[in-house]
């Protein structure tokens, strides 16, 4: 069995920084699978064409391409049913869509508006002007403008956290005693920022914090050895 | 058997608008039961402390105790294992946490701002003074002022809610193609707001709308039917 993905990266191409590439590759690590990765830029859009996308990540399972974050989440469950789940019910994976929105509607725009400008100068000089482009139509607003004033957005942001971090007083993770598919759609979003950008999004004393810090040393330190830009 | 719910009403003994007991009524009717209501005051602390709350809801379940309504969902499903699960997996009922906390840090405090001052109209004369003391103490103004720019609030509330939207764009419920206790957690804010006040947070185009009249007619109407000082 052969298991690939196109990931982005930047302009090493060690370095890689998609929220929505961490959460397949924390699946992959949970279910236990080997994969290689395949670099790929936000201008490569030639390179998976022929899968169907203009994203990554784009998975190839011997060779079949099999589309977007959430589908492979499902794809894996579906194909590995006896390595552990990344959900363990039809319930679980439905309250786990509400909790990927949470994570691009709420948490996500937030983040942008710290690091936007971190990632534009680290990514590969190909994608520069087209990231620049369209993140900058999509805000309205100069990368710069975007993220002058970011000390006062991470106040915003720690609060729009607490939810999560009321629930991390009750358990270790979103799932319960151990991850789950929900806690990597949200680590994903922190491993964004942390592998682009050296501004720090948490307090130290923060259950949020705390809560990052083990899913960074989850499967032998995945993302804790992640090379980072910061 | 005999399942009893302390349930908060309004100065009408049948005016119930406590979104607390009304995740609790939905998951007596999610799960079949049977139960007689007991209307308690805010101020009817003495009625309640034998069994060690404070607070609505509490179930006397063959007059034993359990108090707290994420309690009594879990009680529920540990005793009636037999009926249909509030959540289908140990991973459904951890990420319910969240949803929970989000229902309580994100959405109810956005809710208060549009609706407490209707609160007071409706309340019994024995707790309007309590009430306003303890809330015009938890927002820091008086409950006019809280509420006087409420059509500005309902904008962010609006906005707030996208996850939820998002959501429902995808599948009919938080739980998928049935409601379990996450979408009974969200619904009970709604019901908060429907019966004690005319003001409508949502336009009639919004899926959350549509989700909301769904779960109105739920269970016979259980919230459909319900009286509305509105």
């Amino acid at each position: 069995m052969s298991i690939k993905l196109y990931e982005l990266a930047g302009a090493d191409p060690h370095l890689r920084f998609s929220p929505y590439c961490w959460r397949t590759c924390m699946a992959f690590a949970h279910k236990g699978l080997q994969w290689e990765a395949i670099p790929w830029r936000f201008t490569d859009k030639v390179a998976i064409a022929p899968f169907g996308s203009q994203r990554v990540p784009v998975m190839l399972h011997d060779n079949q391409p099999v589309v977007d974050s959430w589908t492979i989440a499902q794809y894996l469950d579906e194909k590995f049913p006896d390595r552990p789940a990344l959900f363990d019910s039809v319930g679980a994976r439905s309250e786990g869509l509400l909790i990927k929105f949470w994570t691009e509607r709420t948490v996500h725009p937030l983040i942008s508006r710290m690091i936007l400008s971190d990632i534009h100068a680290v990514l590969a000089e190909q994608d520069k002007a087209y990231f620049r482009e369209t993140r900058e139509k999509a805000f309205g607003t100069t990368l710069e403008a975007l993220t002058i004033n970011r000390d006062a957005t991470r106040e915003t942001f720690r609060a729009a956290l607490e939810p999560l971090r009321a629930t991390l007083g009750m358990q270790s993770y979103i799932g319960g005693a151990q991850p789950n598919y929900a806690d990597y759609t949200v680590f994903g979003a922190f491993m964004w920022s942390r592998n682009s950008s050296p501004y720090e999004l948490l307090k130290s004393d923060d259950p949020v914090y705390e809560w990052r810090a083990r899913l960074l040393d989850a499967f032998n330190g995945l993302g804790a050895k992640s090379m980072s830009a910061g």
